[in-house]
């Protein structure tokens, strides 16, 4: 358009789109393209600002792949996800929280009361809970998907030494609903610096930890899938996530179990003798 | 935080940058984050679409190179590159128009009245101006980097059948701030729609056509750069360029010149008998 202008270009963009497009489609593409140009208005965007810009998402797509997803990882530091999460929410549920760039697919079936620490030393965890409904009825067949960093504070997709689905496990619940299985206690860690979401920490002056979590995706068919995280309640980041993903129903105590005390029914009862710590964290799934 | 909410998270978001942050810096993440967080409340959207947006990112990022500027021609198709070229127009000098993710640096140089037809077949254009100042004085030494698309639509980096550098030169300006050069007529082309562009036109009901034009980045000492392009007054798409591009003040007429009235100090000159298209088109910088 000849005569198109800083005031009138949102419009003439609405405007090229077809007649029959998908009403929510407009609906997204209109906010967006609104906000778009009135962020650009609003601080006077220079070119060189823009080339900067255009350039950091060009080096957020250059280091990305099937393993790395900067671009998710970008969407948790500005806390995109994390509102995402709050939006869609309901109140009755378990809170969503971030799923974070490191979640891989495929993962191997967990028994229940399966272990996921193998080979690797650090404090045993015991972690279990029931996946039910907000009216507290178990969810049998929902599938439990879980993962989390080593205890070098790397997902197997970032550390060589660690085998593809290491600390990956999927276990499906029973008529009881229960999940449950061992591993070691996650650490604190530090999100990924050493590609553009580093420079944005440098230039923001922000650190790049997390406090430490298990990561959990939930299914179950009539259900809405939730996908969340566990926090131990005396993490010293809780209060600074850097992706914002901590919620209040979220943070748990990791009870620090006696020695002798490990129970029946784990893959490694029988071989733990020493204290060990235990976090249950039931998992309500809302209808839909 | 624990106790991140969906109407907080934009000032813990600015809370968390550090004390000594470059203001400007400040200043823009905070205006656009605030942006893209009303954005998500405002549509309330939902994890598939926040999935479907990450994943168009990523695909974004795929099919980019040094070659293949996808960002840049999505922040075109939404409007952001040519609102940007207007913000920063000042009313004195020639507008800013699209950069568009076609440019290659390292253009090699071209005579004053040199050819960058070569031996492509179309109709012969004679393209030529003063480069100059807001007083109307010329601009001694000023470079010129001038691209375009072959006579099938294509830039050299799209085509592999043309050299890298077919269609493009740089001229430097004489005393007299000329610069001239023969080609021939640019085309209409639709903007690649291989990629997650091509998906975007395709969910939006829009078509990829651009209006013919010649491209130019003009650069001097003591003035300000300008990314700018040129049309013919009879292009069918001026009132529906797909990426905004098109300004009063940008649009030429291509003049019809007699058989025999090709001028001499061209490297054409004595080549061509027919009849020949002609745009004068002078370039106004701004100092700064």
């Amino acid at each position: 358009m000849r005569n198109v202008t800083k005031d009138n270009i949102t419009d003439v963009f609405m405007g090229y789109m077809g007649d029959d497009v998908n009403p929510r489609l407009r609906e997204v593409m209109g906010s967006l393209v609104s906000h778009l140009h009135a962020f650009a208005k609003e601080v006077n965007l220079t070119h060189a600002e823009w080339e900067q810009g255009i350039a950091f998402l060009e080096r957020t797509g250059d280091i990305s792949d099937k393993e790395r997803h900067e671009f998710v990882l970008l969407s948790d530091v500005l806390g995109l996800s994390s509102l995402v999460d709050m939006i869609n929410t309901q109140s009755e549920g378990t809170s969503s929280s971030v799923l974070g760039p490191f979640h891989i697919s495929g993962a191997p079936p967990l028994d229940i009361g399966g272990d996921m620490k193998g080979r690797f030393e650090g404090p045993v965890l015991l972690s279990e809970g029931i996946v039910k409904d907000t009216d507290g009825e178990p969810i049998e067949g929902a599938t439990v998907d879980i993962w989390q960093t080593a205890p070098n504070g790397l997902y197997s997709s970032q550390d060589p030494d660690q085998d593809t689905y290491s600390f990956h496990g999927l276990q499906t619940t029973g008529p009881d609903g229960r999940y449950a299985f061992t591993s070691v206690k996650p650490v604190e860690y530090e999100v990924p610096t050493d590609g553009p979401i580093g420079e944005f920490f440098e230039a923001c002056g922000r650190h790049a930890w997390r406090p430490s979590h298990l990561h959990f995706i939930v299914k179950a068919d009539g259900f809405k899938s939730l996908v969340t995280e566990v926090f131990p309640d005396d993490d010293p980041y809780l209060d600074k996530d850097t992706v914002f993903g901590v919620r209040d129903d979220l943070v748990m105590s990791y009870q620090q179990m006696p020695a002798g005390s490990f129970p029946d029914g784990f893959a490694l009862s029988g071989q733990v003798d020493e204290a060990y710590l235990r976090v249950d964290f039931d998992l309500v799934l809302v209808k839909g």
